[in-house]
Formats: structure tokens, C-alpha cells, sequence
């Protein structure tokens, strides 16, 4: 079982705290996929992946580490924020279930508690609660406002912990949520007009597609329909491309072309894949690489009974 | 590296046989994919994966076995045969390549011939004369014919060896090739005719796409085009997909479902998916679960590094 975890902390200049806190997370069984520093929003964004319970304990390390090294009541930056870690989301990736990465959320936050008496928010699909789903709830004021309602306001208090706020930590939101893919196309028109109107008809928001955030913009001199699929297996990324053909015709344009800003499990290609060429039969087993590894695995394990 | 070999032997009807050819291919580090066996063509399929040197020392030792277990002198199928062990393909799948087939062709024909006097014929990739490529030129006249030619007609004269047929296993064709596609697309209509008219319009040999075979049939009451893709890296699925489509419209029908006949190595669905979604900066390492394999091979080896 294999589960991502996307820590953000509230460091984005200082590039020694960066590396101190990767270093703090650094545990055998745990793999850094990428780290981001974005000196503006003030913020760091780290992608590590593992198994349940190095994943687990790497990331309550690193919340440790961030509330020796951050002090909030000194931040400032660009990018919302409640927390020194602000945001721990744990993402299902091989034979793992969102409800795996739920019960995660549940025992890091609780422990996040117990080690550095940080209050720890649930959201996404670990809220206790359906406003906690929505991140920007839960961050409303920010760390400053927070500070003063989280024992006063009834609403905000916290799902582990007691209802007072670190005093240079802040408190920490843990979640479980599906993979994001970030995925947009580009038109063929500069006109920006026609990318908006395609974004909205998407967009679920608007009454579009479930699981879309579409908005239009003008890139590289061209028409972009700029969006994010938070589950591509509710709505696949053919049917995304597909969808926004045909508004774009209403106007008269075409897709020119796509990108992927950041990386896509392989599942959702093979989704795109089996839809685009109508497979009927289609199966992950039909891929030779798959078959492979099934037998590898099946006819190692014999040869181990053998002996 | 990693390479699939798929030997033809002429026995499909005894299933004690056709266990022990596979008992005799069972070396550390080959793994058995599929075996099928047809009693009609009196010929049995074994498909194997591995390294370079265990599944050349599998093959070998499976021709071996063969020659002790079949006698073609009392072969009867419908299926057309020269040897024992008929045709010996390598298939490049994982950071393998076609030369790397060829030159695996080349050693296995070789050793056929030392250990064992069945002399051998390299075809398709791995063919030393055009004539060659095309394994029926190879086979024209089976084991019969080939059995009087070999010594007298100079074209006829194998690659390794000399020029007797070897009195019970006959000769062997070894080769390379790539991996092959069985891909079928049921269009909406029962008129078969539409079907033959889509095939002959997108196959290779009546002036259509590169390294595709199509032929038109009626299957399950539906007209079907269906098609070997032998070098997907060439003409894409997605690509053979939309060509099918249109030529259909021509008729006024449409696909209404495809399927795939056996197995599809990934980066032909990576393709496929790529194009289909016109990504223009598609690339494996955006694939989730490939950086993931990368960064964990990497970092394990920093670790054994750092012990």
C-alpha cells in the first residue's frame, strides 16, 4: 500500500529551514517525489510518498520540526495560512482507498496533539463536520483570527486537541483527499472571451462537469481553459477534453493542444485511453506490464514455497 | 531489460508433451506468461518473459526437449510447420530494443544448431537476406518440401547449419519482432461489406497506414474490422482508431465498440491517451507511479551509497 502525502508549511524564503525540515522527514520507507519553496506566498510545498505508518510518522516529524522553526506570529506571505504546518492532505495512490488515507488523517492529527500540543482541523474527506470539507472555512481569518475564536466560536473548534491555538505554531488541518490532476488546454483563438465562457459551461461550479475547477485565460497569447480534475474517476480526462471540444465549437474553435502541469497516475491515462478508443474489454490486467508483474510476483512466490 | 520470447512448437495435442516443453523452460528468471494449445493446428503457444541470458538458455533447452518429443515425420495440422520448435520470436519489452532481439536471435540460432544439429532460419528483424523477412517464404512448402530443397536450392540453404534437415525435428526459424497489437473495432451496422470496405482502406498492403493488417468480418451480427497493429511506435492505436472512424463515416457508420485480443504494453495506451488528449508535453516521467519507481530506485541507492 502506497499513500502521498503533500505537507505545506509556512516557509517559502529561509532555504536552510526547507532542507531542515525535509531532513526531519527523512525516514527509511519514505520517498521524496518533489519540494517547492515560492519565496512569495512564503510557503513551501513537500511530496513524499511511503507506506501507512512511515508516511505517518515522517509527516507528524516534520509538523514537529516546522513548530520549532516557524513562528507565526512573525509570517507574512501571500498565501492564506492557520498553521508553521499549515496543510497535511494524505492522497490514495497504489492499493490504497481514500478511507485508508481517512483513517491516516485521524491518527496523525490525534498524535499532532498529543507530541506538540498543535489543535488539528479535519477536512476533506476526513471532516467531522460537511463545512470542514472546504479547506478555506476552516482557514477563515487566517492564523491571527483564529487565535481569537478558536476558544470563543463554538464552529472552530478544533477536531483534536484543546480550543487554544499554539502560540507560535498556530494548528494544523489534516486531510484525505483523491489525486489532483491539473490539466489545461489551449485554444485555438486569442480570444480569452471564449476560454471563459468554455470554463463556465465545465465547470461544476457553473453546472458543468462533477469534480471540475475551470477557469479561462490568456497564456502564451492564446485562449487557455485552465483547470483541475479532483477525480478523475468520477469525470476522466476524456470526457474533460471531450466536453470542452464541443463548447469550444460553439464558438467557433478548437483545441490546439494540452498539458499536465505536475504528474498523472497512470490509471487515469488508461481511463483516458480505453474511453477515447471506446475498449470494451478494457482491464489493467490487459497490460502487458501488469501481466508481468502479476506472474513475477505469483511464480516468485511459488518458487519460495518450494524450498 | 526485460524481453518476451513466444515459441511455436508442433504439438497441440498432447497436454503431457506440452507440460513437459514448458517443465524444460523452467529456469530461474524466466516467467511464464500464457500457454495455449490448439489441437486443429496441432500446435501449442508458450509465452515467456526475462532477462537476456536465462530466456535464451530457456528457448534453447525448449527446442531441445521438442526434438526428443516430436517427430514431424508423423505430424499432422492444419497450421504450416518446418520444425519441431516451428518459430522462435523475441519481442523487446522493458529498456530492451529490437537489436537487442536480433542479436539474441543470432546467439540462440547459432547454439540450436551446435547443441542439438537442427539447423535454424533468422527472420523478420533478425533476417540476413530481404526474402527472409517474411516467415512463409521461410516455411513455403513445411517440412516436406523443405526437407528435399534444403540441400539443392542455393536460396534454401539456413543460416546456421548446414544443409540437412535435422530427420525428426526438421529446422527452426528464430527471430525478432516487435510486440504485436490484436486489436478489433465493431462498427454499428451488420453489413459486413463495410467492414471490408474500412479494412482495405486502413491496411498497409492496399495503400493505407504503416504496420497495420485489417481485414473485414461478421461477429456477433456486427460488422468488425480486425487488425494487427505490428509496430505501434509507427501507427498509434489512437491513430488507426480515428482513421477507422472516418473511413466508416464514408458508409455512414460508426465504432461502436473496439476491444483488444490479448495484451497491450503500456506506453501503446500512454500513446494513445497522449494523442487522443492531444498533450503536448507527454512524457512517462509524468506518469505518477513512474517518478515514484525513479525517485525510489534512486534513494535506495543513496542509502546503500551512504552505508
Amino acid at each position: 500500500m502506497l499513500i502521498e502525502s503533500v505537507p505545506n508549511f509556512s516557509e517559502g524564503r529561509d532555504r536552510g529551514k526547507v532542507d531542515a525540515l525535509v531532513e526531519a522527514m527523512k525516514i527509511p520507507g519514505v520517498f521524496l517525489l518533489d519540494r517547492e519553496m515560492d519565496p512569495d506566498h512564503n510557503r513551501c510545498v513537500i511530496t513524499l510518498a511511503g507506506g501507512r505508518e512511515p508516511l505517518m510518522e515522517a509527516v507528524i516529524r516534520g509538523v514537529g520540526k516546522a513548530s520549532e522553526l516557524i513562528d507565526l506570529t512573525k509570517h507574512t506571505g501571500a498565501h492564506p495560512r492557520i498553521g508553521a504546518a499549515d496543510v497535511v492532505p494524505f492522497v490514495p495512490i497504489a492499493e490504497a482507498t481514500l478511507e485508508d488515507c481517512v483513517g491516516m488523517a485521524r491518527c496523525v492529527g490525534e498524535e499532532i496533539w498529543r507530541r506538540y500540543q498543535i489543535p488539528v482541523y479535519l477536512y476533506e474527506a476526513a471532516a467531522t463536520v460537511p463545512e470542514r470539507q472546504n479547506l478555506e472555512n476552516i482557514r477563515r481569518g487566517q492564523f491571527e483570527v483564529l487565535r481569537e475564536e478558536i476558544a470563543s466560536v463554538p464552529g472552530r473548534r478544533p477536531d483534536f486537541g484543546e480550543p487554544r491555538i499554539h502560540p507560535t505554531a498556530g494548528a494544523t488541518v489534516v486531510g484525505a483527499r483523491k489525486f489532483l490532476i491539473a490539466y489545461n488546454i489551449y485554444l485555438n483563438t486569442p480570444d480569452v472571451q471564449i476560454a471563459k465562457k468554455v470554463a463556465k459551461a465545465v465547470r461544476f461550479s457553473s453546472g458543468g462537469l462533477p469534480c471540475v475547477k475551470a477557469m479561462g485565460l490568456l497564456v502564451r497569447g492564446l485562449a487557455q481553459v485552465s483547470m483541475n480534475l479532483t477525480d478523475f474517476e468520477r469525470t476522466s480526462v476524456a470526457r474533460v477534453f471531450e466536453q470542452v471540444k464541443r463548447e469550444a465549437a460553439r464558438y467557433g474553435a478548437l483545441p490546439l493542444s494540452s498539458e499536465l502541469i505536475g504528474l498523472i497516475p497512470k490509471r487515469a491515462l488508461e481511463d483516458a485511453a480505453a474511453c477515447s478508443l471506446q475498449i470494451e474489454n478494457f482491464d489493467s490486467s490487459l497490460i502487458l506490464e501488469n501481466r508481468l508483474a502479476a506472474v513475477m510476483r505469483s511464480q516468485t512466490a511459488n518458487l519460495s514455497e518450494n524450498k
